[in-house]
């Protein structure tokens, strides 16, 4: 227990939401509601694979929807955030919120 | 690419730091410059094999160092963050700033 006596905000943490590429998957989808496989892929600079991956953790979990489709004749995959994926971006926004908040205090 | 032109900021954190485990180590170590090895894994509910591995991890890139030492006859290990572990953290901290200030944009 630290002097405060509440867990560290680290603690809190959920390792699905916080790994780095499901971190930018859900928080472009927050701010876009939804998105193309291609976009996300260029943006957040992954792999076909990797985004592939990343996707299937977060669908697994419901915290998106993975949708398959075409347009016109080219595939086209389009990814959905859901509300609980949205909740779940938001309480590691709280704790990485405090985890700066006691940086910026222990060193200023 | 985003319409900034500018990496998203998830695509510049570093997996060594962010790891929530190695993120709560190293906050609490640039708080309190050096800490025991059994406070931390009370402070951050690890257990003794997790918080080991991840010091090795930290160690291993130079981020920490770990000193095994006696106080009386019992053994303590104590855990002090490098200047490179500093940096790392500040930029870690950068890239997670960013991302909320693009969170709260995107919200507000």
């Amino acid at each position: 227990m630290n002097a405060e006596g509440a867990p560290h905000p680290t603690s809190t943490i959920n390792d699905v939401v916080h790994q780095k590429a499901r971190l930018g998957i859900l928080a472009v989808l927050a701010e876009a509601d939804r998105a193309d496989f291609t976009y996300l892929k260029s943006l957040l600079q992954l792999t076909d694979g990797n985004l592939g991956r990343h996707l299937e953790v977060l669908a697994g979990q419901g915290l998106v929807q993975v949708e398959k489709g075409y347009s016109g004749r080219r595939p086209r995959t389009r990814v959905t955030i859901t509300r609980t994926g949205r909740q779940a971006l938001e309480e590691e926004m709280r704790a990485i919120r405090e985890l700066l908040r006691r940086f910026d205090e222990g060193s200023g």
